[in-house]
């Protein structure tokens, strides 16, 4: 036997197989995973695993290494989340969901540390060796909402989605601020005097490690798009390229201290256009079912740890001091959001219901990256209460607000998710009005929402496509896409049914040497077959809609104007307006 | 800049991203792929990139680790050549392969070590401190055909089926041989005095060794094909369950010292049917391309590392040791297929003509498994004038060999593979002749291939099915399987054309609410579907077949006679012949 020769990936092998496992056994009770979380299931087993290593070996069990999180358990799923983000929502709340997880992690960082402070200065409670900087160190560890925690019971409770992307969308960008405000906050602890250079400085990181990291993530998903154009030859290593990018962009971005997971949001967001008109559509479906279980494994094998990490002998109890981390947490949440939605909804007609703002402070889940970092801090004595007050919070959120969550919302009426994707006549309608708003804002001079993605839109069919696509013919639309979908879906539905029709389905079986192409030859042809056809296809069965190629354009349609005219001409009516 | 902390993932990542971009880079020329192996052109890279490494370090560049390729890198390229092996033709010539693949290896191994041996004795070429054991060693790494490379220059010409079955089966299975020799004749070196029992030993490791791989190999599968019997509720982790066991088969064999090559095609083979049976469509696409991505990355890592490797100084140079070594893997190999084969032919009808003979002689390459396993030689004074021997071997064999066996093909008009799949008729025949041929062996007192074959499937829809499959409801013939297959691909291209005939196109258009349901769910009432409308399908459109089920199974055809009953009369006329 030689077991210390196959002993590291025989035991990560085992951990996930055991993560696996646990999941097929809680979806065999039907009852128990509509009325849990999953992730509570996960930590529970992580706490029976992590009794019963503690009761064998008579020593704690391995925390979960911050390096093992961070490097390898974390990427997938932000990967999976950008990659499958909704990008219409998130764009339309990008400034509420920046607001939030700007301004709202930055008042709850201060709100949670210097409340904290205050209470360490009750001689009663025997905690006056805790420093306001300590506090606001350990408050800008507690003050970031999980997005691993957040989407695993957030996909349970299936709530509309606008709710969704304002809850979801925070706990993701408000990475950048967390790992600013953390350095800063450590370092300072360090520091022998702070000067208030360093905390402009500070100030200014926020966008060098924000946008840093929407710079780099870009640059590698524009890299991976453009090498997806030459992959036509070698389909089998096609969907290698969205993972490798993307996951060069995380490490890219952490290497030069900036936001990782922004970074791999945004290669995600940036390349799947591109990369999903250029590959095949069996590699589209490896990459998307691959990704989905890529980081179903991490967030199982994540809650799993959270729950051995819980199990050992680094904690220290302190009633006050870890009640009040749980009420300031629950309290300065609420307030923030009460706060930043009644400035939001000042600027919207489309306003956030209190409902909504209830479930928005509730569902404020942490998770593993408050737990990493604060395994992460240097050793200082009080260290061992903040990974008490950390696990505490982490416990309570996960459990008590996950699984009172789905009832809350049942009993608020919140509204939910539709269930029906959107109808090809609905989507005519949605593009019909993005294109009359655009014009209307063009006409008032006003430089809107719907601006600003038309010129985005314009540059990425004049300039963007073309370097990036490889057959860049016309601009396959999406209502295009969903109606070959349909038809698609439609014939098979027919084929199962015996119904394909008689005549036709004989012409299949006498010339079995010629349909009865290899799969791969059949996939090479799909894509060229679609794009000769696509117009006959329309031009029959379709309403007679204007292309949304030039034709279709704002930019081109009072006979080819020039773009530079045009914007000329938005300019004077702005003039105008002002 | 903080390198340090992403070093090891950032670098995989990046040697991963260079031989991807590699690959891209040959396809794009398509006339290089063409004429050389893709195996040899990444060596080259591997060559250009140590030279680079040689050149800027002043060192030679770092070889491939033994564990990093035995543990991370042949699994894949070994899972995915078990998981699409032709299972027909492997078994129907698994008693040829099992001659080359044992007694060619033993005879080479032999061979070889003896007449180097023979050359160490010639005083002019300094080679007298070579003892017959360390020939016998190197012989016995030597003499091992590498599946990695037989398969990256096989699987570019595309001779035969049975042809290919044989050279690939024998790399495949050779390992158990290569496996017991190497550490025995390791084990020899060491030992002061070798008793005969050492010897008789080692003999009976051979089977031990054999058989074991298949056991563990088997268990492995067998427990995956029930796992995925739960997998309904949670389709996305269905994928990692087939990867998952397979490697734990291979590590399991490898830590008790058995093959773990046969191990995991033994699982991969068991569990390949039910596998299949069990899990959703996507999800089965999945499988596919990942393992053809990951196996063919590994591959590529694998031929960029041989080359990057061979740059350096740890290599002594002994013209006539290597240049024999070189003539002997050669003439060896020759003789040992002339032999092999004439044995065979007196046996079969179907004989191995001395064409294909030539090109299993010939085709007989080595490569990174015979690399590495010379590294893991222990330290001696003649290390590193195997390390060179092996070297020039592999690179003799991949360049030389690897290059010309294309046009050799070519001109001595080797029979190819056939282009086409079979045709349901055809199908249809096969099927019905092994049936006749079963009966016919039956009736004669013959256990022969059939007979044994029969009993299999006859054992698998009895009891195996029943427990591993999730909806045992009646075995999907691979017939009707095609069936399906021809009638979805025919739907799409209706589709795609736009002849989806005119009426039911319309329907699908207005009732968009009940039709546009999400992708999941439609894939999860397709295998429901599926099953529920076989019968109609066929009823309608296909020749009228007797079920392949209990119907028409010759074991329950006149009138459901018992299993036990059918056997007492074949031992009658077994007896009778006797």
């Amino acid at each position: 036997l030689d077991y210390q020769h196959v002993q590291v990936p025989f035991e990560i092998t085992l951990w996930i197989m055991l993560a696996s496992l646990a999941k097929i056994g809680f979806h065999l009770y039907n009852k128990l995973p509509s009325v849990v979380p999953e992730s509570c299931l996960l930590i529970f087993v992580g706490l029976i695993m992590g009794g019963i290593i503690y009761g064998l070996n008579d020593k704690s069990p391995p925390v979960m290494d911050t390096d093992i999180f961070f490097l390898y358990l974390l990427p997938p799923i932000v990967l999976d989340a950008g990659y499958f983000m909704p990008s219409r929502p998130f764009f339309e709340n990008i400034g509420t969901i920046l607001l939030y997880a700007v301004v709202g992690t930055i008042w709850n960082v201060f709100g949670i540390g210097f409340s904290l402070y205050g209470i360490c200065q009750v001689k009663a409670f025997h905690l006056q060796d805790v420093s306001l900087l300590h506090n606001l160190l350990f408050g800008s560890l507690i003050a970031a909402v999980d997005p691993v925690a957040v989407l695993a019971v957030f996909e349970e409770i299936h709530v509309n989605e606008k709710l969704h992307i304002l809850v979801f969308g925070e706990s993701l960008l408000n990475d950048a601020v967390t790992v600013v405000l953390y350095k800063l906050f450590r370092s300072f602890c360090e520091m022998p005097t702070i000067k208030s250079v360093d905390v402009f400085a500070g100030i200014g990181k926020f966008f060098v490690v924000g946008l840093g990291g929407v710079f780099v993530g870009l640059t590698f998903g524009m890299t991976a798009a453009f090498t997806t154009r030459f992959t036509k030859d070698i389909r089998v290593i096609e969907p290698l390229f969205v993972f490798l990018y993307s996951y060069l962009s995380y490490l890219t971005a952490e290497m030069f201290h900036l936001s990782g997971i922004v970074a791999i949001i945004a290669c995600a967001m940036g390349m799947k256009r591109y990369v999903e008109a250029n590959i095949s559509l069996k590699s589209h479906t490896t990459v998307k079912y691959f990704m989905k279980m890529w980081s179903s494994v991490s967030d199982t094998l994540i809650f799993i740890f959270l729950g051995v990490s819980t199990i050992g002998e680094n904690h220290e109890w302190n009633w006050p001091y870890i009640c009040f981390t749980v009420i300031f947490c629950l309290i300065w949440r609420a307030l923030g959001v009460l706060v930043l939605t009644s400035f939001v909804n000042r600027f919207h007609v489309n306003t956030i219901t209190s409902k909504d703002q209830f479930i928005i402070a509730y569902g404020g889940l942490r998770g593993a990256i408050c737990f990493s970092l604060v395994f992460l801090l240097p050793d200082f004595h009080r260290k061992k209460l903040f990974i008490a007050a950390t696990t505490v919070v982490i416990l309570f959120t996960v459990f008590v607000q996950g699984t009172t969550i789905r009832p809350l919302v049942d009993l608020l009426a919140v509204k939910r998710k539709r269930e029906s994707a959107p109808t090809v006549g609905e989507q005519i309608h949605i593009r019909f009005l993005d294109h009359l708003l655009a014009g209307i804002e063009d006409i008032s001079g006003h430089w809107g929402q719907y601006y600003w993605k038309d010129k985005l839109e314009y540059f990425n069919s004049k300039y963007l496509q073309k370097i990036l696509l490889r057959e860049y013919d016309q601009p396959k639309s999406s209502i295009v896409l969903l109606y070959e979908k349909l038809e698609r879906k439609h014939a098979i539905e027919l084929a199962e049914a015996g119904q394909l029709g008689h005549a036709p389905s004989h012409p299949s079986l006498l010339n079995n040497d010629k349909t009865v192409i290899t799969e791969k030859k059949l996939e090479d042809t799909l894509d060229l077959d679609v794009l000769e056809n696509i117009h006959e296809i329309l031009a029959r069965n379709l309403y007679r809609i204007r292309r949304t190629g030039p034709a279709y354009n704002r930019h081109t349609l009072p006979g080819d104007t020039e773009p530079g005219e045009h914007a000329k001409e938005i300019l004077i009516l702005r003039h105008k307006s002002l």
